[in-house]
């Protein structure tokens, strides 16, 4: 068995949640196995380590649980990303819709120096709209934006389409 | 310089947030840092490494950060304690009073097998409610609950005494 094949055996799949009609893909059961965990975090190390990343952007809350661990084992600098009201000094924020609904990213203003090498992660690929957000978000405090990864992404949602055309895009295990 | 220091120098201190009379203990400053995010994992993974430990139980938003990066440093699973209506399948809840008014936390009921050895990560130990809670939670899902670590302690407001006895209480830096 293959490391996709692994962490792929680990994820749930729940019907209707968080509405009818969805089918969601609950990674906690992927998270909670010492294997699949260290197998997801591997996979996104060995994408992005030596590649000059300076900061990993982490969008709240289960893209803290994959970017953290990356930008430790990269030697890079851990930068959030939240809901609003969260972070306490200055913030820029930019608005997105998501699959069920419509919300807010907020950052730091002074969270990225200028021209810094910055990648994007998150648990999942959807529509792409919250990391779209997130790309306009860094972009606007000063980052290069170079590349957003995943450990999910749902094939058939074309979030791929909604992203910058100038980064690149990983996620290890298609739906 | 020592690495409790280094740490300490990158907290940023944020006065009147989110409340007047609150000064916020600003972690985020040290988790950009990539040499201070490296300082705080190590810590926590040399407290915990190698004393058979299987899940490292996070709690939401900024105990995702270190903790999935420990339980990845000390080969352990990691165990999401959330918010409400965020995780997808069946949950069993306590309810607790933080520092600011009151609030409740969740875990999936199949979170844990019983007798598993658990540690419970959080960025800041402030008046104990929290981590007190989740130490609550983490028993009733039959959890072996051996100790909770933090980055911060905020001494004043003896949280230590609101945890429970038979537990370890680890934290790096002490205000």
């Amino acid at each position: 068995m293959n490391n996709v094949q692994l962490v792929k055996e680990k994820i749930r799949s729940i019907k209707d949640f968080p509405i009818e009609g969805i089918i969601f893909r609950d990674i906690t059961t992927a998270i909670k196995d010492k294997e699949a965990l260290r197998e997801m975090i591997n996979f996104l190390t060995d994408k992005f380590v030596n590649k000059g990343i300076d900061y990993v952007a982490v969008v709240e809350s289960r893209g803290f649980i994959f970017g953290s661990a990356l930008a430790y084992n990269i030697n890079a600098g851990c930068i959030l990303i939240r809901k609003p009201g969260k972070l306490p000094a200055e913030t820029i924020s930019e608005e997105y819709s998501l699959e069920y609904g419509t919300d807010k990213l907020e950052i730091h203003k002074d969270a990225i120096e200028e021209g810094k090498n910055v990648i994007v992660i998150d648990d999942l690929l959807a529509t792409g709209g919250t990391v779209a957000a997130a790309c306009r978000l860094l972009k606007k405090a000063g980052a290069n934006v170079k590349a957003a990864g995943f450990i999910i992404e749902l094939s058939d949602l074309h979030g791929r389409e909604n992203l910058p055309d100038d980064i690149e895009v990983v996620s290890m295990i298609s739906y």
